[in-house]
This record gives C-alpha cells, sequence and structure tokens, in this order.
C-alpha cells in the first residue's frame, strides 16, 4: 500500500514550504510572455513553469480547461507537461473539477489518476454537486495508488457563496442540518479517518478570502488547497489565520496569476515562487 | 442574431420525436460490441452511433468522459465524432459537465461552444457548484451563437439529493430560502426571460426518475435534459407525468445504456432508437 497523498505532500513541504504554483496559460498571459496562442505557445509555457517551478515549491496545479480550449493538440501539450512534472519531481494536482456519476465517474477517475494514464496527475479536484458518495471511483482509485481527490467546498469567488452555505435538511430533530460546505467537509474528515483504506486521501479546495465556517479545520485529515493568493485579495497572514491549527504542511496556499505575472523568465518566476513559499512557510508556522 | 438554442432544438424535434441518444462508449459497452479498449475502437463506437441516429433522433448526447480516459488520443476522436455529427446534421450536447470562474470558465466556453473550437458542439453540460453566475461566459458565448448550456440541477442519483435539496439562507424574512435547486430554476428561468441577449439558451439537466419539485417547470423557457430513461428505471410514462405542461419540444428523455445495447449493428440501434423516439413522442404528446 503507498502512503496516503497528504503524506506525500507533507513530505515536500517539509523541504521547501507550502506553495501550490498554477500553471495557466490563458490568453492573456500567453500574450504577456510573447506567445502565440497556439499548442506551441502553450507547451512552451508549461515546460517554462515546470523550469521555473522545480524544486522550489511541493506542488503544481496546470489548470485543465487552458489546455482543453485548443482540444486533442491542448491536451496533448498537457500530457507533455504531466510528463515533465513526474521528471521533475514536482507533486501535481490536475485542475479538472469534474464530477460524475456511475461509470462516467469511473472514466474520469481512470483519465486524472491511474498510474498508466497518459493524463495520470497525483490528485485531481472534483466537484461533488451529484454528491460526495458519487465521486466513489475517483476516491477509492485515488486511495489504491496514495492518490488524492480534491473537493471543491468553498469557493473564493461570491456567487458560489448561496449554494455552498445553503442548509441541508435535518436528519433528525428539529432545526436545519449543516451548510452544504459543512456537510461536505464533515463528509471529507470521516473518509480520511477511517472511511478509506489510506488517511489523507480526500482533500479541499477552500477559498484563502473568506472567513471560516463552523467546521473545525484542523481535524480534516486531508491537504486543503487555499486559492485566492494574491490577484483575487488573499494574503499569506490571512491564510495564516484562516488555517490556524492545521496539521504542519496539509494547507497548500495556491497562487496562479500574481505568480505567473513574474515570466517569461524562468529565474525571475523561480525567485518569485520561492518568495511567496517563504512568506508561507512564516505564515502557516 | 443566431435563433436560440431551445428554439432549435424545438425545430429538431418535431420532425423527429423527442429523444436525446447517448453515446457513451465506457470500456463495458466497447467490450459488448466487440471493440478494442483503445482510440480505434471509441472511434468504431462512435461513429456508428452517428450513423444509427443520424435522421432517426433530434440530440445526440457524447459523454467527454469516456474519450477523456484516452487522453488527447482520446480527444481527438471525439472531435471526429463532433464532426461526424455535425455532418449528420445531429444537434449535439457535450457531457461534459464543467464548471469553473473568471478566465478558467472562459477557457471552458471557448473549448465546446465557440464555433472554431475542434471541440465545438451546439450545448455543453455544466454544474454550477460555484454558482450560476460564475458560469456567465459559457451564457453569454452561447446566447451570441445560438447555443445552449444546460446546467445540471436535479441529478437521477440518489448521493446528489442532500446537497440539491438543501435550502438556500432567505435574503429577507424569517423562513428558509428555496432548495437549492429551485434556486437554480428561477435563475435559469430570469435568463431565459430577459436575463440574456437570445431566450432558451439555459437548459436544466432534471433527472426523470425524481418526484417533482415546487418549481414550475412549464416556465422554465429552455430545454430539459431528462436522464435516467431505461437503465436508471425511468419510464416514457413516468417523464410525460413529470414533465406534463412543459411546451413541445422542450423536453429532451435521454437514453443511453438502455438503447446502447441494441447495438454493435448499426440497423438494429436505430431501429431501437426510432422505437424509443416514438414512445416518448406519445408520452410527452
Amino acid at each position: 500500500m503507498s502512503e496516503g497523498f497528504a503524506t506525500r505532500v507533507a513530505a515536500a513541504v517539509a523541504t521547501t514550504g507550502p506553495l501550490c504554483a498554477g500553471i495557466d496559460p490563458n490568453r492573456q498571459l500567453l500574450a504577456d510572455w510573447g506567445l502565440d496562442d497556439t499548442p506551441a505557445g502553450l507547451r512552451t509555457f508549461g515546460l517554462r513553469c515546470v523550469e521555473a517551478f522545480a524544486s522550489v515549491v511541493p506542488v503544481v496545479k496546470p489548470q485543465v480547461a487552458f489546455f482543453e480550449r485548443m482540444g486533442a493538440a491542448g491536451l496533448a501539450v498537457l500530457e507533455e507537461v504531466l510528463g515533465a512534472c513526474r521528471d521533475a519531481g514536482l507533486l501535481v494536482i490536475a485542475d479538472a473539477k469534474r464530477g460524475d456519476i456511475g461509470s462516467t465517474m469511473d472514466a474520469y477517475a481512470e483519465a486524472w489518476l491511474d498510474p498508466t494514464s497518459p493524463l495520470a496527475a497525483d490528485a485531481v479536484t472534483c466537484v461533488a454537486y451529484l454528491g460526495l458518495g458519487a465521486l466513489q471511483p475517483a476516491l477509492d482509485l485515488a486511495a489504491a495508488g496514495g492518490k488524492g481527490v480534491i473537493v471543491v467546498v468553498r469557493s473564493s469567488n461570491p456567487e458560489g457563496r448561496p449554494l455552498q452555505e445553503a442548509r441541508t435538511l435535518a436528519t433528525a430533530g428539529d432545526g436545519p442540518g449543516a451548510a452544504v460546505e459543512d456537510m461536505l467537509l464533515g463528509e471529507i474528515a470521516d473518509l480520511n479517518h477511517g472511511g478509506l483504506p489510506v488517511a489523507g486521501t480526500v482533500g479541499a479546495v477552500i477559498g484563502a478570502t473568506l472567513e471560516p465556517s463552523s467546521f473545525d479545520l484542523s481535524g480534516l485529515g486531508g491537504v486543503i488547497l487555499a486559492p485566492g493568493i494574491g490577484a483575487q485579495g488573499g494574503t499569506a497572514a490571512g491564510a495564516g489565520a484562516l488555517f490556524a491549527g492545521c496539521p504542519a504542511g496539509t494547507v497548500l496556499p495556491s497562487a496562479s496569476r500574481s505568480l505567473l505575472a513574474h515570466g517569461p523568465d524562468a529565474g525571475a518566476l523561480r525567485a518569485a515562487a520561492a518568495a511567496e513559499c517563504e512568506a508561507m512557510a512564516r505564515a502557516l508556522g
């Protein structure tokens, strides 16, 4: 049995400090880097990121949409970038936000978590609108391979709050049940504490710009991916306050646009990533 | 300005009857059809479906996960299948269940709804865990091109119910707000009735196996995609009762496994699709 995803992340964070560096070749950043809006431009961008981030950050997060935008040719570039990440020893979270049911979810799990898949990553982000239970094929495959499933719980954008704060119906008694986000966090904690054969398999995406919910994140038992640092207004100090009490190496603040603005020079990008990692290490203790 | 997606669907349904035929080349069906679990097998399966369904059903729904499972090679096959659908005059809903925010959502919208994309479809399924407002880039691009965004609202699987039935917080007054699913349906109706420049742009996925919610679906103003027919227990009569009052041509019951079990012979598959379309036309009046 492999060690769990959270253990692998904590080991990497212990070496470099805690940061998830986005690989987000959107149209604007391609232009800013002087690259063509083509698969070739995408490839240069992605491989430059890997060169810059290797050994400096523990985890990278390619945003699948920016590759999918160019169809099969874009996905072929993503396969190459994922291979370069593996060769560089970077842990990879594929930011795909997939979610479905039954044999369809089997297929998404296989695409992103099967070690023999051309798109194999160390973890994949998933959406649980169809219920966390619907993600079971991904949870099982992740646990079997020491990989992770990171479930979107609290987004950093305001449009998501009404749904995420909605109250589930109480299963017994009179009052309302938990908020949707807290229901999911509770289910994730249960999976990490005995619900799956490998602890630390399931993580949560929790925006770094939000006030805490009523759920005690220190007991989640999995990785917390916290987007919103930089361009969306999140700060290292804010992340430190929001995730106080969480075990060392379990919180991954995620920076994308603010970091990638330091490109296209790989050296400048590497220096910015190292500085951000150091700031996060101080803030998160 | 193009005519809206709902208008295009209604015109197609008027010719053939209402049915969305799934193109679901999962591992089991590939084996059942005597095809290899390879991109070549995927290609034969997909093109056979197009051959069988052309002129018999109004809409097909390729399940993206089964192509993504094979990485870039799988997506190249999907591009070819989508092209064959266009040539055959079939409307295509790409069942991708995508959902994100900002420039990431821009990229997903472009991948599936930009007419120049290699993956261009007539509509794409999306998930609104991050809020319906986060899907705005897809809504705008769809409206501009007479295409559709079909939002997953009520899934046919039981694991999704606690989230979908959760009560949003009331914006004023004392009592609880609408259920998450009814909030989304209300927002979709608003978009179809003036919120977007083209009526009928936004649809909803509503499982054909469920009891009605409190929302009056006859006023949705967009396409209802209703999975769960056949293998998941939904029937034509049940769909007729659930969607009574919805305007003609707006409800698309969706059948996948139960229909595809009639392959690999294209003639047998075509006959089964025609029979199902006829049954649905009777049930939905």
